[in-house]
């Protein structure tokens, strides 16, 4: 028996007036995840704890069966492994952004008019700033990631980033006594680090020069169990968000490039089943569109998915199929909030309950109750047959 | 008011394709357990947590109030205990099987014969086995239990007993630096016994001679809040089973012996409660039925115990009276499963919810929602009104 978790990004929501008053799920023609609730048990899952919002690292530790409370101090080492770069457990690391500042360092654009090409750019600051500490940077587009490859340091510090346009960068400050090395030598290398990159030759002429890198999320990277020690598991991920492929990839999962159309995706993931255990398939643009609050396009999205998954129905005879959210993206509030997200479990053993529709109510009226993010794969792993026993 | 904790052991299924999709429960003729689901309020709970495989000890821990992940180590000090050995926290013990061993020590039948009469032989390994450390062993037919009496070892060793036949018997191991001394005492204990047994005149002609202790499930016996000091409640326990006998022991509870047939049992115990507060009942066939892929016997025996509990249905008018599984036994599986299990609390000031069939279906629409095993004692007690508040 083979596994499928499904993660629709931000798939949840709240009711929108003009749906209305439904959610995008409610209002979407979605035939085969209603027919996956027919075949399977539903709930409502916390990606954290009831209320808690969730980011989509966060919790996609939860449902990989991470405790982000234990291993979660910041996006940075996540961004970081998910740009391939090859970063150890203690190592302190940032999300950057290239951004345009003028002269007394205010920012004015956050992402240097979405600069595409940066490799040259990141080349440049790898090897010409000299920092008291050993560092990596690197790019894709106008993002990138900054590692401090010393064990020893701490990182608890501010984000130079500000948030906003209009305001100067800000200095790094250390929020704790043992991090003031961290702010310093962060400062230090965003100073050395807009030197290189204002007289960069690639930057003469552009209207907005990315001369500056704006670092955010600091956090030292986990020592995650590897995932198929943890479960006996073999796995991929596949997902197009660096983040998602950073957590896999510290978690020891393969990470695969996905196909372009959502139904295709489905097909290769079927078909790396064929060798491997378990797919954590992560479908990113529901939640883009809960973040430009765009119902109407959340719908079609929704809708789309729908009619890529249908091999599941035939998979989820054999095996299981896991579909829920990561977190709920309302297109009110244009951002994650802590609202329960839907799941449904399809496969040969489960207990169906009554539910015959999948979205946020009628799956709060399935057999699985409330259960949270990292409750999935314990679920799992037992329904898999591949639990142990606590006790006699 | 008193209370009836009765545990139908290994009672929550999967749906099986005999019984037309139906669980066992589901498919059972059960009017008093359905009777009692109408009076009450109704739920599902998990052993431990959602997913997670419990014993029946640990299960039953839980049940009691106790929290597993702290009291348990391993079954033997509960085996112990429930063939009546005088054990002391500190203690570590084993679960032992008499086995019947060829030469070169290969494992013929783990159970000698199912051998009935092993008294003498106990009484011999007692009384001509030297070590190092005062120990004690106690047998019940094939089944036994060995004690190391002193407080300073470590449980942190493997099994001798290889669970299977036809391989050699294991050389314990250490887990950990402490427990080098454990292992190498309960080796030269194995060796010596073996000695004394292959020379008992009991095993002269026997076909298969108990000529070998394999012991398993090292744990080292936990201090157990006295049960009714914890919850000002008498008690007692009527369980056939050792490892439940035992966990009542430990918690300082009466154990007391059932009748033969399930109908005197309930009678037994609604005497026993006219001077006592609590019972603790656990009926263990439906857990067979599950291990041995019965569903048709589960069903029966699911039937013969509903008939046997109509005594209840008056008891809960001025009693409370709860019905659960410890965990679930899927005929499917064959062994204890992860899922949710049934739970019913019947009495005079339950919040009747609308659930009229007491299945692993019907009890997840019910007002008491998903539930953990520990939390059963809390809210019994709260409904006896002998629950402290917490806070002014």
């Amino acid at each position: 028996m083979k596994a499928i978790v499904l993660v629709i990004d931000g798939l949840a929501d709240r009711p929108v007036a003009s749906l209305e008053g439904r959610t995008p799920l409610e209002k979407a023609e979605k035939p085969n995840l209603n027919a996956l609730a027919q075949m399977g048990i539903t709930g409502v899952s916390d990606a954290i704890s009831p209320g808690i919002r969730a980011g989509s690292d966060t919790s996609h530790l939860a449902i990989l069966g991470y405790n982000p409370m234990e291993v979660y101090t910041g996006r940075g080492p996540f961004e970081a492994a998910g740009l391939g770069m090859d970063i150890k457990p203690g190592e302190v690391a940032w999300r950057c952004n290239f951004a345009t500042v003028d002269d007394d360092l205010t920012v004015i654009d956050r992402r240097a008019g979405r600069i595409e090409d940066t490799e040259e750019l990141a080349q440049a600051i790898n090897e010409n700033v000299n920092l008291e500490v050993e560092f990596e940077f690197k790019s894709w587009r106008y993002r990138g990631a900054l590692v401090f490859k010393d064990e020893g340091l701490s990182y608890r510090v501010t984000d130079t980033d500000p948030h906003a346009t209009g305001v100067k960068v800000e200095k790094p400050r250390a929020l704790e006594s043992e991090a003031e090395k961290t702010a310093k030598l962060l400062w230090d290398f965003t100073l050395k680090a807009h030197e290189v990159l204002k007289n960069h030759p690639l930057n003469k002429g552009r209207e907005l020069p990315a001369n500056f890198l704006l670092a955010r999320g600091a956090g030292v990277t986990p020592e995650l169990e590897n995932f198929e020690a943890k479960y006996g598991l073999s796995s991929f991920c596949m997902a197009t968000t660096a983040i998602i492929r950073g957590i896999a990839k510290l978690a020891g999962m393969e990470v695969v490039e996905p196909e372009e159309k959502y139904a295709d995706r489905i097909k290769q993931a079927l078909e790396l089943l064929k060798t491997r255990d378990f797919a954590l398939i992560n479908i990113k643009e529901a939640d883009e569109a809960g973040h430009d609050n765009k119902p109407d396009k959340k719908v079609e999205i929704i809708e789309q998915i729908d009619q890529a998954i249908e091999p599941l129905l035939e998979f989820a005879r054999e095996n299981y199929v896991v579909v829920l959210a990561d977190h709920s993206t309302p297109c009110s509030v244009g951002d994650h909030a802590g609202d329960t997200v839907p799941v449904v479990i399809a496969g040969p053993e489960v207990r169906k309950d009554r539910v015959e529709k999948f979205d946020e109510i009628n799956c709060s009226y399935g057999a699985l109750g409330r259960i949270r993010h990292r409750d999935i794969m314990p679920i799992l792993l037992d329904l898999l047959n591949k639990a142990e026993k606590f006790g006699a």
